[in-house]
């Protein structure tokens, strides 16, 4: 698809990182003279997975880092493109992705490192990502933020930044990122809540995560566990998520269990549009 | 001990590191116009944990972390004195450690990351150490190796550095890891072989690893599982030992059986020194 339109049925997968480029390149090329906006999803490394002949059997790490490798290089070739056309200063670059690896599918389908568990689950596994931002000048090369953030505050930071509005007729879950990437502020955010569909299943505040439900076999069966008291995790020092302490700070567990109160007390809920789509091993 | 003789009993374990460092900085600039080898086996992070009052509560992974950065301010302290003696390019430094995280102490027995299992076992976590060779001009900075070592390599390269003999009325199993320091040669060994007390328990060739025999709960009971045929990974593509590939791979299984055959073939048992001392929490 380009924007919302079919070109083309069935292609060579192999080739789509390198047409991915070469189609965002050719975007940039034609805007370099006034502000845009760029979204480029990689197909890849979700399954199945696919890597030009250029990359193939050229990394260590199998299929998968073939495939990364072949991200990489497009990642540098628009940043090339940028720094060549001289718009780099002016032009902020976000990597980042969805969700930690898809377990089931074992060696394709990446590893979480020391995370716990993986995709379709609320353990830090599922859903810590890499967030690196790119903007020569205005963010310190090599700065490192401890910020919880959220792709859901991509939305409001890059609106922020463009100087455009956002909806006001509906309550938006982003926040404005800019104030941590100019250095400007800590963080923006006091907590995150992690959902499983259309279920609160944990709360992070600061460097504290209490689950109040997890889940097992999450794609074959899905068997949901509800804690109380919740687990807790000081991702900090145990990113890993090894040590239930939750008898050790009963006051941080009653702070979060407000915390997850006001959400709820504030919450419209609507039917979970994900949910209809969603099919065994999808 | 200051070598083979007892100085002090019950010394305030949270001064060891610090002292060390003084001693150690000591003996340097004593030996600052000969040859001298020094072995600093710090304490930490061995529980009991301690580190002194100015790295208290100083990190942001807990006591471990505190302790860990004492240790590199440490180690810091020894390459500054060689660099302002100038005896920087004349001398090796070579840090590593024993073994992986002692998991039943929890989050005081630190973490392997990504590597499965810890302390005890032959799984990598057990195993698998940092090893930093730092040699101003004569090492490149920032290269990396690939090849398999072991700390038992460590004797015999330190003695071919320093233009001592190695004795040679008995079998020496380190090799002179001389040639990968230098960027001379790719590896020095074909394969690693690992002992859990007197007992082969897993091969290494290149990037396989088979195991043979595997243990739980290595602190409460040691159960030992057999493995025919052995359980294979390839360690640089799946590092967290994930995925047993051994029905995929019969020739390589093969060939590593052939090295343990060799291998004990060469062999005149000894009675196991160690066995003895462990005790149950040890």
């Amino acid at each position: 698809m380009e924007n919302e339109e079919i070109i083309e049925e069935e292609p060579d997968q192999s080739l789509l990182t390198k047409r991915y480029t070469e189609k965002a390149v050719e975007f940039i090329r034609q805007h370099k003279n006034q502000p845009f906006f760029l979204y480029l999803p990689y197909t890849f490394p979700h399954v199945p997975l696919y890597a030009s002949e250029a990359f193939l059997d050229k990394s260590l790490r199998g299929l998968y880092g073939d495939v990364v490798e072949e991200i990489d290089w497009s990642v540098g070739e628009i940043l090339e493109t940028l720094a060549e056309l001289g718009i780099d200063k002016d032009t902020l670059v976000f990597f980042t992705s969805d969700n930690g690896p898809w377990l089931v599918k074992e060696i394709e389908g990446g590893s979480a490192g020391l995370l716990r568990e993986g995709k379709h689950t609320t353990w830090e596994g599922g859903v810590r990502e890499p967030a690196i931002a790119w903007w020569p000048d205005t963010i310190s090369a090599g700065s490192v933020s401890r910020a919880v953030t959220s792709t859901m505050d991509l939305f409001p930071t890059l609106a922020g930044l463009a100087g455009v509005g956002i909806p006001d007729d509906r309550e938006i879950d982003g926040y404005d990122l800019s104030p941590i990437l100019k250095q400007e502020k800590e963080t923006v955010r006091d907590s995150l809540l992690y959902y499983r569909e259309d279920e609160l299943f944990a709360v992070r505040m600061g460097p504290w995560k209490a689950h109040f439900k997890t889940v097992e076999k999450p794609y074959s069966g899905a068997i949901i566990e509800e804690h109380e008291p919740p687990l807790l995790f000081n991702i900090e020092v145990d990113p890993s998520e090894r040590f239930n302490i939750a008898e050790d700070f009963p006051d941080i567990l009653a702070e979060i269990k407000q915390v997850a109160e006001r959400h709820r007390s504030n919450l419209d809920p609507k039917p979970c549009q994900l949910i209809k789509r969603l099919e065994p091993g999808d």
